[in-house]
């Protein structure tokens, strides 16, 4: 069985680490807390002391983690896992980070001769749980091949994207969609409410047109209109992701008028230190405090 | 069997009016071309040569016109229904106007002792045709009760939105959403082909994740992701309904950051006579150009 | 000397009309508010009961009314002033309205053979007191130079803007164009502020630059500066000249992106009520509440 | 007199650096472009064949660079400036870049014992010729008398912003007010345009109310409004420039919504490759163009 490193061990990583020990792989984990390891030793696996001894003598290196500096340090820096690792063994990274960073990594891989993946995460940190989770996966059919028992043994779709970097600028694509829509579904929502109609009037009805979103009728309906807005995903790092987008944009020389005034909403939202932390659904109740009405609840 | 009057027989009203008829009510029918009510005629209804005659004496008046003053002009003019209608009979208006404009008419109808309906319509033409329209109706328990039976003759999905006036409430809000996620989709695709995606890549991981959702994954798969961009609902319909939703907003005291951003783009896309009269789901194609990429197409 | 009739005693109407009285103009004047024309009345002009009475026996009608359906209330209404106009006379209305309605106001003038000219008014109420507005004249020659004494007794800068409707025109154009730039200084502003800066240093630098401009140097640092928002000129008005612009930009087909950014800013702004009735200089206050600094003052 | 090594001979840093020599300052000058630093030793300065060897001597470094990377490298990086430099000499940084750069530089001058101020300039190549520009110093008191007189030999408006750093962050708020209104005034010329006016009209009107602004009444009537749409400063660096407001927002955890706006409009303009490259005031062009108008020209 291959043997591989997995340094990360948050919300997302340390359930998906959890799979392949179950599944037999030989494990050795890392993470700055190195309480997070406990688990992963508790089922067998090992626990490294650095990301250098993580990363010596495996076959694979898995690293999830949250924004393009964490990647860049612990793959690139003078102590990272690029140091370490032997021409023809893989580096899987499964943070959603910039194209550009993702970029930055493959070319500093390939002048190791390190094959590189990328492999970003969708769904919610329950799928990641219950082995779900979706994969955005940027590989050559080379390198797919030798990641996709791994990939299988930790989640559900694995959705080949393209080539190096295209996993990582389809997560980023998906995340602009989604966090939009969630803006677009607190307007609407508000602006129901405040012309006096009730939530599941609004419910029923936009959920039997083409209105229909997983924002609203999905993540919403579970979340913030059942009062709950403790994190998931925060308002922080949904702005993170909505920055990422407009970054690529940008770098692409488009536009994207209506991104930019979402982004300015999240922007907004997140000036509030009450809002900044919670559950990016709560974007409904900025909208509602914003149309002065009461958030709505479903009974 | 109720009489009724079907006033405005376009792509919506005329096969509306027709379950009708073949459901045996009592139908005279009138449109401003008179060539319109010979479907009509066909299947044993009448004809009427003024909205005068048409509304003269009959229980039910059913309305179904393009806009605001089309409405106020049939139902409220010096030739219009209201002046023929005897107290205790009832007008449904199943047009898409604003909420002040339905309120001006319930209450010239409340003058007169006539009851009112709003009663807007979801969905497509294809759904008018095969009796699967949705109705978003705005009445109370008493006046429901009298449209419900003609509601069922001609569509499937009755949902009542409140008393009076929230029909035409919903009926924004709906198409305020639903309007502002195509534009959103429109950006996220632009953007995705920009960086590189396929469209099946994109269509596939979006609707497996909370972004999916019925302007991408079912509008615009069916309509200009196959280079059909035939109106349907063309992007100056599109954009008099989003203004409504506008209109209201200010009504009510509140700003809609994003859906201001939506509103101008479709105001922008329809500068172009090339654009104003496609179908509102070439907002694609407004995208892709403004990105300088080619729209994609599924093969 | 001219005979005139003076509809509208607002804020601006009457320091307007009572400069006709003192330049011997023969004025009948007329408001809702009958107190409001005993100012004329001491000056020497005259007072009417009722809009028909004013304009009946006058060469010339001015109208200086809030809003669209005001004017074609007073003018075009069955106890309207057209009613009374005989062949030959003249209507200025001074108000600011939609074009439309400007248009709809000259046709029917034109149908009775009544001349008409539109000539809203420019800069600010102490302007208007010290005969120092500015009018923005949409008029043939022929009635230009009928109104032109008029315009000279009441105000300093006379300026055509081409035929009948275009001083509508104008001054739609002139108030986006200020009221926007009042929310993108309000925006620099707050950004400065959050980022450290004083305002004393903000203003010196930007009033050095190409960034300088008559809303920040001028209107601001007079008012919300000073920490004075007494309207002036309410944020609600703004909103409805900003909706002027937005739905002319509709009825000419035309997307005006950084507009409707900032026209829901203000339909935001509104949604508070302590916000609505302040002066439109408050935009300051709001975005630096929504940035979370202090607003500053200088000192 | 002050030793100064001044790296950067560009458009704006030639006719700055010529300025100190013609001054009687002794200056050693750099530019990856060698020929760049002819005019200088023409002058009587003199040429350094690297970044290191200019620095070696000097009391003071001035840096004049086009964006935060080149700060970096040629201030940081193994062969640069910061290396050669001892302590209690100065490094004046003369660059627009993102404030944390300028932290970030500020923070490495400290630990070597070197002085830092950053003082981007105001105003246009045109002024930097004629000794005309505007300075935006953020330094101690002890630091910024060190600089006085160099910035005296330079420019003619020295304006202190605050300590370290503030410079920097006040010509980010100074280029975003002014980018901004540039946007806006586009949309303002195209609108009134589309309504017919005529461009000796708008400006007339708009320069005698507070509609007046630089961008429209300084530029674009001397830029674009004559035909001349060459840079200048492009639409490629204003990108740049509103893209570190925005960035700077999202770190001070603030949204800009009309901000955000106009910054999509730039990135929208620059999708365009005949539109990128020129003056960022051909905004109007993009602007009229997008409103299906002819671009206005002054006669």
């Amino acid at each position: 069985m291959t043997t591989v490193a997995y340094i990360g061990l948050g919300a997302m990583g340390l359930p998906l680490a959890m799979h392949l020990v179950r599944k037999g792989f030989d494990v050795i984990a890392y993470d700055i807390d190195p309480t997070r390891a406990d688990e992963i030793v508790a089922l067998g696996g090992r626990k490294a002391g650095s990301v250098a001894e993580a990363a010596r003598d495996v076959e694979v290196v898995i690293t999830c983690l949250p924004a393009t500096p964490h990647v860049e340090a612990v793959v690139l820096g003078p102590d990272g896992a690029l140091a370490q690792m032997k021409p023809g063994t893989l580096l899987l990274d499964m943070s959603t980070i910039d194209a550009n960073g993702t970029d930055r990594v493959a070319r500093a891989c390939a002048e190791k001769g390190v094959a590189f993946v990328d492999s970003p995460i969708g769904r919610l940190v329950l799928h990641a749980e219950r082995g779900e989770s979706l994969f955005m996966v940027g590989a050559s059919d080379e390198d797919f091949a030798r990641v996709e028992p791994l990939l299988n043994a930790m989640g559900k779709d694995i959705m080949r994207c393209g080539g190096q970097g295209m996993g990582s600028r389809m997560k980023l694509v998906n995340n602009f969609l989604l966090l939009t829509i969630a803006e677009v579904s607190a307007e609407a929502v508000a602006l129901g409410t405040r012309l006096g109609l009730d939530i599941e009037t609004i419910l029923k009805v936009t959920g039997s047109t083409t209105a229909q979103n997983g924002q609203l009728h999905t993540l919403m309906v579970n979340k913030v209109l059942k009062g709950d807005t403790t994190p998931g995903f925060t308002i922080d790092l949904a702005f993170k992701d909505m920055t990422l987008a407009m970054t690529a944009a940008a770098e692409y020389r488009m536009g994207l008028p209506v991104g930019a005034a979402a982004h300015a909403v999240y922007g907004g939202a997140r000036a509030m230190p009450e809002f900044a932390k919670k559950d990016y659904s709560a974007l409904l109740e900025w909208a509602c405090r914003n149309a002065a009405v009461e958030t709505p609840r479903t009974s």
